[in-house]
């Protein structure tokens, strides 16, 4: 169910609206749904593959797929572990707008799904501006990608719900300070929801998706 | 010398007029000037750093940094090293533009200058598509990132000239299959000029800095 849905123009005021219209449809079906951002590489897919084989048999996934190409590799990912997959093409732009995640949801089995998994283009710039009427903007982050990251991206920080800090098993083989991390993350997001964990040894995924499962119930 | 430049909006073919306007200035000059792109944390400012600090007392260097804010944390490392440096309040656009770089130009020292390293916003989608006036487009990886950016990010590898393999001394510890990578890199940019090291430990720099030094011998 891999499919391209086309991209239209639109600005961000109209794109809002949009936004609005997508989340009163999920609330209408009982759907929650989070948006993933991240750089290239802090592990959006890789949390997603992990929570879909996590939840599987528990939780109905469905998920949306955004790349800069007609590239469906993430999605088929996605899709291998378990959850319905659109992959959306953005024609080149570096975001997620809500008119995609409305089209793309025309082509998701909604009836069936439970959680929608969203994930954005790998940015920290543009995608914080476009809304797309998820319940919770989730930003991931890697170890690997340096402790600087907060004072760098503090739009990205300061508008997300919650982190999680991924590829902790990386931490003796970085300069990761992570006191210096955790403080530039306070001093934006106070009391941001945090989870610290590992897609590749499984470290600290369970509070993760003791989340979602607590989010998705709620959602009903 | 952290400076913010006021950004205005252009189109690409201006912006093209304006890389070659830039590009003439810098021949005209002796200047041999690199675009270093990256996804966030793949070390663009390490490798500044590390370069400024090889070159000290041999290649004077020039640096012009690209931020999504007025943050000029970068600028300031790099500044630190030994170069001297300018930073790019982009306003949060996710790419710098010929007309920001020929602006930064006129606050460097460019009579005392050999050597123009730009650090471009942290994204592999926008940067690419506008030209700065750069000798040479420098993608910087990382191991932590994973083996299949080549395919996720086809544009931006397949238009670089140069490609540097960063974090190298993460390999032990991470789920990255260089020949993957390598073959979708060949694949795009056959013959690419590459070259894998580590900001951390040094390891690989010394070609790097080698290929530096005869690119701003040549230009002079």
């Amino acid at each position: 169910m891999s499919t391209t849905v086309p991209v239209v123009e639109r600005v961000l005021s109209a794109n809002d609206a949009v936004a609005a219209e997508v989340r009163a449809r999920l609330d209408g079906l009982g759907i929650y749904c989070v948006n993933l951002m991240a750089s290239p590489g802090a592990g959006k897919t890789s949390l997603i593959e992990r929570t879909v084989a996590a939840l599987k048999g528990e939780i109905p996934i469905g998920m949306i797929n955004g790349d800069t190409s007609a590239a469906a590799f993430d999605a088929e990912r996605g899709q291998t572990a378990g959850a319905a997959a659109v992959h959306v093409n953005t024609g080149g732009k570096c975001h997620l707008e809500a008119s995609m995640v409305r089209d793309a949801l025309a082509l998701l089995p909604l009836e069936r799904i439970r959680l929608l998994l969203v994930e954005n283009v790998g940015n920290l710039v543009c995608p914080m501006s476009w809304k797309l009427g998820a319940h919770a903007n989730v930003l991931i982050s890697s170890v690997a990608e340096g402790d600087d990251k907060p004072y760098k991206y503090p739009k990205m920080y300061a508008g997300v719900d919650v982190l999680v800090l991924n590829k902790i098993d990386l931490l003796p083989h970085v300069d990761f300070d992570r006191g210096r991390f955790l403080r530039g993350v306070e001093a934006l997001n106070a009391g941001l929801r945090s989870f610290e964990l590992s897609c590749r040894t499984g470290e600290g995924l369970e509070a993760w998706l003791e989340w979602l499962r607590e989010q998705t119930r709620r959602a009903r």
